[in-house]
């Protein structure tokens, strides 16, 4: 009788995903009692009023009147050049670095966290995250033998931490010469918070201090998966990463599956910046190779799409506008939930854009199970709760800070 | 001045994609020449006579009236339940084996052979495959730091060479005591052979005479890419991996790619097969984990309609129904062009079913060099020429042997 037949390093827990197992638990409550009734505040995708899954109008006509063989063909495997121009264009916008930048396919955002953390650590290192994160960093890294250490996101002001940034990160580098630093910013998962351009300053001076010894390599990878829900304004820190130095590399993670709602077509972009035209380029191959012995090439349908309404002005305007409304809506919802925790003096982390605001708690397990006995569904974390105004009505945004509160207290 | 930042083991030539290049020259060709004057076998993608690509009208129809969420959500990591169940049946059909099975998604066959590659080696372990054989099987190894050997897929009577595949096979696993070898069959990319159910026997004879040490693991990874294009008879195979035993596992590789006309689309599965219910399920969540850390979840569009079809009798009728013009269509192509082959003296390998039939040939970049100049483009391999049935029309099919068997004779 054997037991295993995988590769030690590919045997996992048989534990099927926590959040999608919550978001089924809340799908039966809503049948069950009627949705009105529930708030299922699980799922980070965009949900309109009445429950319903916001899917754009302009990205899926457009899909839907592309010729057939658009979508059916093969995609080159870096991707289609009309489609890494306009993920630039996209991502971007006025604030285009002053750099060498090229630009590789990838499916969503998780792709490429794929090939930074994979391509740009040697096994055994250990990957900069912060403390409250996008749990897949750490999926990523256990995947590859690497491992993750954390800096504290806050400082007792609720600004970013930046003596705890620059302590780990300049500790793993010493040791390691080496680093993956990741920054996920504007509108982090899962707090909400957006760095300032004053913050992005302090990154960037700790950044080009260690680059002062040729021998460190620094990779700094910027997860901006949230960003077209954020203000245009909240792109102004790319210029920042205009003629740093050689040794250290920027790689943006962009994904079309919030600001296009296109989640289930898996297609996103990471998006090489050096002052070095090489490194631009080594970059490029080595994701170029990693797409090709993994999932050889990425979504043609996706590409084209994006690539269209990127490229004609009244597409591109007719997308903006649809796309404002619900950016609209989202900070409305945003603005009543952080309010009424104002009121009933619930805690919150600095909530700047976004999809997710959590609230610090110690014992976010219990409060959740609690929470879901009054039908309300939210994601514990190992920090606290995950509340995703994204897929929460306004009305309902109002009412569950103090429903949080009431259950936290009765923990305590 | 420094001159890299990825990691050492991700670091590859700045070369692009080989195949793909000379598609392009061809589509040049066609731009000055003319279709009719120009032979363009080097995608391997279904082309109807036109030079149009293949587009089943019902995969795509029912893309197009899928209502916008069963797009835009989410899929499950693992892949959308109905989807699972359908890839197995249209895998299997009536010779599904009798076994443990789970399937788990993929983009495209690609992300299955990943995971059997990745999940199931060592690194520095060596991966079997066929001299003749499709690139990104070693693409993938090397990636992931592990190497491939080849066995000799022909022997002098061009059947199955089971000598060479033993020989190997025992070698490596005596050196291993864990081997991944990987078939391509029926339909093999790129000779268009199919195993016979006799040589199928012999290749699982050898698997469980080596299983009788419980040292070792054996992992036989199944590629059935082109599966859908071969007769249903070719797939009585399945049958043999019943009540294997428990240190065999086999993996099979189904792809959404050619089957469906769905290149572009990336949709597979992993579909493992044990004796052991363990076992099974630690391949599941093993390649679960996997889709979480590299691609997170798949093509939930293309999950939709696959499952759609393969479970409505009438909309699986119609799809067939296409399917079977098409095969008949590549039938007459591959048979004109052996029947040309035998007419001038052109020695091509066994061709049985599929997209492909490959021209042994010591020379194959020159030989292609001066077909070029021809304008007839095919693939130059290591061992020989890849010329792609699936991409030529008949009349071309007769024609093409008496070119390549001139061109070869020039050079020789």
């Amino acid at each position: 009788m054997i037991n295993s037949m995988a590769a030690n390093h590919a045997v996992w827990p048989k534990e099927d995903d926590a959040i999608f197992g919550l978001a089924a638990k809340a799908q039966e409550a809503i049948k069950k009692y009627g949705k009105e009734n529930v708030i299922d505040s699980t799922l980070g995708a965009l949900v309109d009023d009445n429950g319903d899954l916001v899917c754009f109008k302009t990205v899926y006509d457009e899909l839907k009147s592309l010729p057939n063989a658009k979508i059916a063909a093969y995609a080159l495997v870096a991707g289609q050049p009309e489609f890494l121009e306009a993920v630039q264009e996209a991502c971007f916008r006025e604030y285009r670095p002053d750099a060498y930048i090229k630009a590789v396919a990838t499916p969503g955002g998780t792709g490429s966290a794929r090939h930074a953390i994979y391509n740009y650590t040697n096994p055994g290192d250990t990957v900069l995250v912060s403390d409250w994160y996008w749990k897949p960093y750490a999926t990523i890294s256990e995947e590859y033998g690497r491992k993750v250490t954390f800096y504290k996101l806050f400082n007792d002001k609720n600004e970013f931490n930046i003596e705890s940034f620059k302590e780990n990160f300049e500790t793993l580098l010493n040791k390691q010469k080496r680093l993956v630093a990741i920054i996920n910013s504007p509108a982090h998962n899962p707090t909400g918070y957006s760095l300032s351009d004053e913050e992005w300053d302090q990154v960037i001076d700790i950044m080009k201090e260690n680059a002062k010894n040729q021998e460190n390599r620094i990779i700094l990878f910027v997860d901006v998966a949230y960003i077209d829900f954020a203000d245009n304004e909240r792109r102004k820190f790319f210029k920042k990463f205009s003629n740093l130095p050689e040794n250290i590399l920027v790689i943006v993670g962009y994904s079309l599956s919030k600001g296009y709602t296109m989640y289930g077509m898996r297609q996103g972009a990471a998006i090489g910046i050096s002052s070095n035209k090489e490194i631009a380029e080594e970059f490029y191959y080595s994701c170029a190779h990693s797409n090709r012995a993994n999932w050889s090439n990425c979504n043609r349908g996706a590409m084209e799409v994006m690539a269209r309404i990127t490229k004609d002005p009244d597409k591109f305007k007719a997308y903006e506008e649809e796309k404002a409304k619900y950016r609209t809506m989202l900070k409305r919802r945003a603005e009543a939930f952080v309010k009424a925790s104002e009121e009933v003096g619930l805690e919150i982390l600095p909530y700047r854009d976004g999809f997710f605001i959590s609230i610090p708690c110690s014992n976010a397990k219990e409060v959740s199970d609690k929470l879901m006995e009054e039908n309300l569904f939210l994601i514990p974390l190992k920090l606290g709760l995950r509340f995703a105004v994204c897929a929460v009505p306004e009305d309902k945004c109002k009412i569950a800070p103090a429903m949080i509160k009431k259950a936290m207290d009765s923990i305590k």
